[in-house]
């Protein structure tokens, strides 16, 4: 339990926050990502506090960095961020956490 | 489920990260946060990415709107943002989630 690391990324699109394309973005990074080996309770997210600027968020639970590690270096992952992220996400912030008590 | 609001806050405190000061407000903070009524799955957590500044994180969840609000004015909460929160938190990102599909 201890190590547990949940992965977390907020991020905007290019697309309209409702649009079909939004849609399919969040749906097609679900069903890329929960591919990979060691990703468990992947949830797409969406951020609804006035807060902050985000609208999205994908989280996921790995059970050790090896795991993460292996996420972040599988082709899935990569061509996934190459072909789609780096194409259609506006903005984005990346956050880890682990149980602190 | 659909309802359901997962509230998260990242955070930075004036203390040292490991120090005994930064441990007892993260633990005075579950102790006081999960005596109020709707507050399910409270987390004390420690933000590891280096890809963002923040060392710390509460995340609960909420059933619905309702419990949310009723936890924002409950005095409890109200007292610690006021006596604690603004006292030892240099800075902070709220952050409300809610499942997208």
């Amino acid at each position: 339990m201890k190590q547990d690391i949940r992965h977390m990324v907020m991020f905007n699109l290019k697309h309209d926050r409702h649009s079909p394309q939004a849609i399919k973005f969040l749906t097609d990074g679900k069903n890329t990502l929960t591919q990979i080996p060691g990703v468990k309770q992947f949830e797409v997210l969406t951020q609804i506090s006035a807060k902050n600027d985000y609208h999205f968020g994908f989280s996921m639970m790995f059970e050790n960095q090896a795991a993460y590690e292996a996420y972040n270096q599988h082709p899935l992952h990569v061509a996934f961020v190459n072909e789609r992220w780096k194409a259609e996400v506006t903005r984005f912030l990346e956050m880890d956490f682990q149980q602190a008590l």
